[in-house]
Formats: structure tokens, sequence, C-alpha cells
């Protein structure tokens, strides 16, 4: 089972990944966590190149094919792998990000995304992808805020930029109501993990049989 | 007119490729040089990730959409602009190595290659193609000799490999008759750049309105 977190800069989505990763560990269950673009030596070099800045003026056909290819390594090399072998992967954004980045905000053909994506993922697609919807404004304030974030690239590109963002993922939310739950950026953590781990632990209970059912209820 | 310059390892092409920038520049023809992948800040950022060695153990989909990235950059920020200002483009690889190294030898799906090239290119192709063939013992060996090559990534694929490259670029070049022109890389430089120099002489003068022919005539 793939769980994805999507949403704008600073909108807590990492945040909550690594706590659903937690949880998972804590209940016993074999889960990965990995964060796009990254997670895998190549990937981590892409994501390096693009979020620090050593690729500025790129063009986002270029910064699309960099971000699938630091997609396919880490897709070919961990996900595929771990999924074929029963594990649940949490996934710090995904495709959702680069058609909404660079197909809706920036032009890209989303054929091509789309493409490219099933070149390595085939028909694989996350069973949940939380997204976390917050203004902006908000947002962009709390990413800069960080200590020692240099991966501003994004955060630099203005304002209306980020509301085509917000937009372009509300709107693949809505066309896609069995996979999305968007969750309000701006609740505190504690509130939003209780939602995210009531919501997955529903998920889950479908997918196992049912003596296992029962060990899963009984343990949370 | 974009002319590219094709073939295996050690086969005579970049230096034929760089002879034919200069034969044009002495011509006094509007040329630029560029070699793939690279040619911008990006690409060749993408180049030295390549061809040294960070990405060992990469997928061939992975590395098809790398080099495909330092495509579309060079040629949207390059390329395209050079052909619109009607400037001749000598290019040392292109597209046909992609489709021969990750597609034909190493089974990334071509439609898929096609498809990403297009995004960036449209509907340019290159006006000539000369393809450099040699017997891959012959053309490896040159090029390990080369002092101080540190790109050896695919020198160090074994000799089976390098022979499914040269029946590759030997099959493109049979399918596309008019663009390619195959030569022998183990003549001499000097008879190499010769039949280069009227080769491409004979196709500008197709391309020049009758007083520029005479013009171009006179000086070679």
């Amino acid at each position: 089972m793939l769980v994805t977190f999507e949403g704008g800069e600073g909108s807590g989505k990492s945040t909550q990944a690594k706590l659903l990763y937690d949880h998972f560990v804590a209940e016993g269950l074999d889960a990965i966590f990995v964060r796009e673009p990254g997670s895998t030596p190549v990937a981590e070099g892409i994501r390096s190149f693009l979020l620090t800045g050593r690729s500025d003026g790129i063009s986002p056909n270029t910064e699309a094919l960099l971000f699938m290819a630091a997609r396919s390594d880490l897709w070919l090399n961990v996900i595929i792998p771990a999924l074929n072998a029963g594990k649940i992967v949490v996934s710090d954004r995904s495709q959702d990000s680069t058609v909404v980045y660079q197909g809706i905000c920036k032009g890209v053909d989303r054929t091509l995304i789309d493409n490219i994506f099933r070149s390595f993922a085939g028909d694989v697609i996350p069973r949940r992808t939380y997204l976390f919807d917050i203004d902006p404004l908000v947002g962009i304030a709390r990413s800069l805020s960080r200590a020692g974030n240099k991966e501003t690239i994004f955060e630099d590109m203005g304002l209306e930029y980020h509301r085509k963002v917000r937009f372009g993922f509300l709107d693949l939310a809505q066309k896609n109501p069995g996979r999305f739950v968007v969750l309000d950026g701006e609740l505190s953590v504690t509130e939003l993990y209780d939602r995210i781990v009531a919501d997955i632990g529903a998920l889950i209970a479908q997918r196992l049989p049912q003596g296992l059912q029962e060990l899963t209820t009984a343990s949370s």
C-alpha cells in the first residue's frame, strides 16, 4: 500500500508523513518512508541540483524531466520492490506534485508527464493521498522561517504561482475523490495526526483478513 | 540547418564535428558547435553526473530521462533559437544516441523516447547525420588511450554491448537513408574531413539562392 502526502510549501505534510510512518512502525507494520525528489543517491543528487539554485533559469520541460528521472530511480529501486514485498510505503510528495507544479502551473504536457510515470510505475497509484491545503501566505511564511532551509527555489516563485499550485491540487483532489483526503493545513499537528490515523486505520482494516483485523483493532 | 555526428566510443566523430564547425567558421558561415549531453550549465551538470560514475547502478529508464532532460535544456535554450536565427548547428551526438544506447541496447520504450524528444524539438530533425562506424575493439582502445579521459562509463560496459550499439546505429542509418551518411571510422582524419566537407558543401548549395551558390562555390 502506497500512501502519499501532497500540498504546497509549509503546509505541514512532511511532519505528518513522518508521524504516520512512525505510527506504522509502532504498530509493528512493515513500512518505509521516502521523500520526493530523493531517497536514493541518484535522486538526492537531482534534488540538490533542482532545489538549491544550481538549476536557475531551467525550463519547465527540463525541470519536469529531472523530477521524473529522480522519481524513476526511486520507484524502480525502492518503491516498486517494497510494494511487491507487501510493505507500506509512505511518500512525502509524489507524481501529483509534478502534475501540479510543472503540468498545471507551468504548462508542461500532462500526457507526457503521465506517460513517463507509467514507464516505471506501470499501473501503481497511491491507495491514499493526503492533501494539505493551506493559504500560500501562511504556508510560505512557515516554510521560509524554518532554520537552515536552503531548498527555497519554489518558495521564491511568488504568490500568484502558489495560488495556482493550491487550486491545481484541489482540482486533482476533486477529480479523484476516492483517493484524496483534503486536510486543513492550519489545524494543529495533533488534530491532523488523529484524523490521518483514523482514516488509514479504516483503510488498512478493509484490506486485512478477519483475524488480523481484530489484532489491529485490539492494539490501537 | 542541424548537422549531427553519431557513433560509438573512439569512432572519431568528435574530432570531425569540431573540424566541420571550424570549416563553417572559416567559410564565414554563421555556425555554432554543441556536444550532447552538455553545452549548457544544466546539461553539463547532468553530463558530469552521468558520465563520471556518480550515477553507478542507475536504471536504463532513469538514465534515458536524464539524457532527455539535458537535451531538453540544450534544445530549448540553444539549438532551437540558433536554428530559428538561421544558424548552422553542429552537434557532437544527439537524439540518435539515446535511441541507440538506451532504447535499442537497453530496452527503454522507444515511443516514450520519441515523445519526450518531440516535447521540446517539435518537428525538427537533423538535416544530415554522419555516422562513424568502427569495430568496437578499435574504438574503445582509442577512447581509453586518450589522456585524462574520465568519462568512461560507457567504455566500461563490455564488448557485447558495444557490438549492439554499432548495429543499432547501422540499423537507424539503414532506415533513414536520406539523413544518414555512414563513414568508416578507420579512415584517416584528412580523408574523413574531405568526404564530409564535400557532402555538406553539396547540401548547403542546394539550399542557397542562386547568387549565394556561386559565391560559396567560388570560395571553396
